[in-house]
């Protein structure tokens, strides 16, 4: 199929710029090096040309990612990044799984799910989940007391993320690294997993780096000590002509606004705001309806996860779809 | 099941006031004086609720909506409110079908689509869809002679509903008509389709309102001269608590930020921020892991298109699980 006969609004992802991405990151972190985030993508061919490079452990945010990454026979080494209150689901998975801890609560939750082993999830600055640094030793303890396999501790670094320049961005990742090697003498075991894609080069404390967004590449974190590029886009339709502005037929539902409003191709129009089904813009050169134009959402996540398929595009020919089957809770 | 069991993040009702609110609307705009709009909650189920209240003919925004409307037996009178280029899959449908047109691409579109009834879609002057008013009777002209039917005219004030005033925005809401009247003489027919929730009861002008978020309601447009009532929430659960602030398991996936940040129940605390699966908040008194919240997003319908599933929930307990079944386009 032709792009051009692509129904629209439709995620789409070029072929070339995501091999790249994929294949700069298996370069930089081979193998065990690099544990994917599938939050960032929700979709297992994905996962499955990630694991082909080599990265047979997976991160996860929801249950259901797990459940479907065990499904496709990628569960070699699961981690659920992220705190739980009932991990029974995760407990009966055919699957190595690895669940965060970072209370109390938490860990009963695992012994009852039957979940065997965690990580202690640290908080090393972002306000966010994980237990403070000098209490992550004694939460081991009594995981380890339960019966439970502590594989070391977890600290995601996402507050620095933001940090344009990469040397206030590789300070502040090493300030936070300071406080998960504390809590890694404490609780010991192998793993230190921390980082993301915009850490993936500085962060040389974790024996994993949780990068995600990098195969897709947010384009609000297209720094310039960052190799990896956009690589995926909202394919839509010009589906209204007025006299100063045009519409597109994506809008609120089909990409993320949560950093801001999306972008078209350079020199094809600014965007003045976006509706449920529609963003309607400016644009700098006559327009028709049936026009096509691509629409770059400023976040991957939440923009990949209100899509049921993700289509690889190779010049004008849609090469492959692929199902986004990792979606919801 | 009781809401305290239901796996979280989940989308929730409340029985009583979505029924409420349904009533509410009957009431004042019986029959076909209303026309819902299933954008705002992609549910067959709702929809056929609406339907039982007299509301026979729905209102959609994409041919998604459409077909499952008509698959479950709701079509009898379905419009199309948004322009499309290819209408194919709306020819085929079994239902009554009306599609927007503002343009003769769209109405060619119409044409070689098998569909047979059109409007004219007019701008009314929210920057978006619609022909200006007076090339709208040349249009209907060009309809007819292709040998489509043309029904009438709607024309969405969509600028108007940001206005918390009433007289002003009753003032804005006539503005806007007078333009759709004035096309309205140009182009005939019985329909003058335009509305919503802000402006069911200061249209008159129109012989069809096009509410949606009413039943739902966003929490962004409960002015006081409305009597609808938010119905709506993400149940979520704390999964994690630190010193100053706690992590809620509901982010950016599960709710809409286009309107701003959700809120917690009155005295439950103050949200700091939403990433992609977490809301962090500050609680106003103390929580622990595994206690339940209420998050109440901003705006209905970006955030229904979310979930797969609608709860209906009565005082504690879950009494209906529908399926957000018209979801994607």
């Amino acid at each position: 199929m032709k792009l051009a006969d692509l129904p629209t609004p439709a995620l789409v992802a070029d072929a070339e710029t995501l091999t790249f991405n994929l294949d700069t990151m298996a370069e930089a972190l081979p193998g065990r090096r690099m544990r994917p985030h599938v939050k960032a993508h929700k979709c297992t061919a994905l996962a499955r040309r990630q694991a082909a490079l080599g990265h047979v452990g997976f991160t996860c945010a929801t249950i259901r990612e797990l459940e479907g990454l065990a499904a496709a026979g990628l569960g070699e080494d699961l981690l659920l990044a992220n705190e739980v209150l009932d991990a029974r689901r995760l407990g009966v998975l055919d699957a190595r799984v690895t669940v965060a801890i970072d209370s109390d609560e938490t860990l009963r939750a695992a012994v009852e799910g039957g979940v065997r082993e965690v990580l202690i999830d640290v908080n090393v600055g972002l306000p966010r989940c994980g237990i403070a640094p000098e209490k992550a030793g004694a939460l081991a303890d009594r995981a380890r007391a339960a019966g439970l396999e502590v594989r070391g501790v977890m600290g995601y670094e996402g507050h620095v993320m933001g940090e344009g320049d990469v040397d206030r961005r590789r300070e502040a990742t090493e300030a936070s690294m300071v406080l998960l090697r504390q809590a890694h003498e404490d609780v010991g075991g192998d793993v230190v997993s921390a980082g993301g894609t915009c850490t993936y080069a500085l962060n040389t404390a974790a024996t994993e780096i949780q990068a995600g967004s990098y195969a897709l590449m947010d384009r609000t974190f297209t720094y310039p000590d960052l190799p990896f590029r956009p690589s995926f886009w909202i394919h839509a339709s010009v589906i209204s002509v007025s006299e100063k502005f045009a519409v597109l037929d994506a809008g609120l539902k089909a990409l993320s606004m949560d950093h801001g409003n999306p972008e078209l191709d350079e020199g094809a129009g600014k965007v003045w705001f976006c509706s449920d089904e529609h963003t309607t813009f400016a644009p700098s050169k006559p327009v028709r309806p049936g026009d096509r134009a691509r629409v770059w959402p400023m976040h991957v996540d939440p923009t990949v996860a209100k899509h049921e398929r993700l289509h690889i595009a190779s010049g004008d020919d849609v090469i492959e779809t692929w199902e986004i089957d990792l979606r919801g809770w």
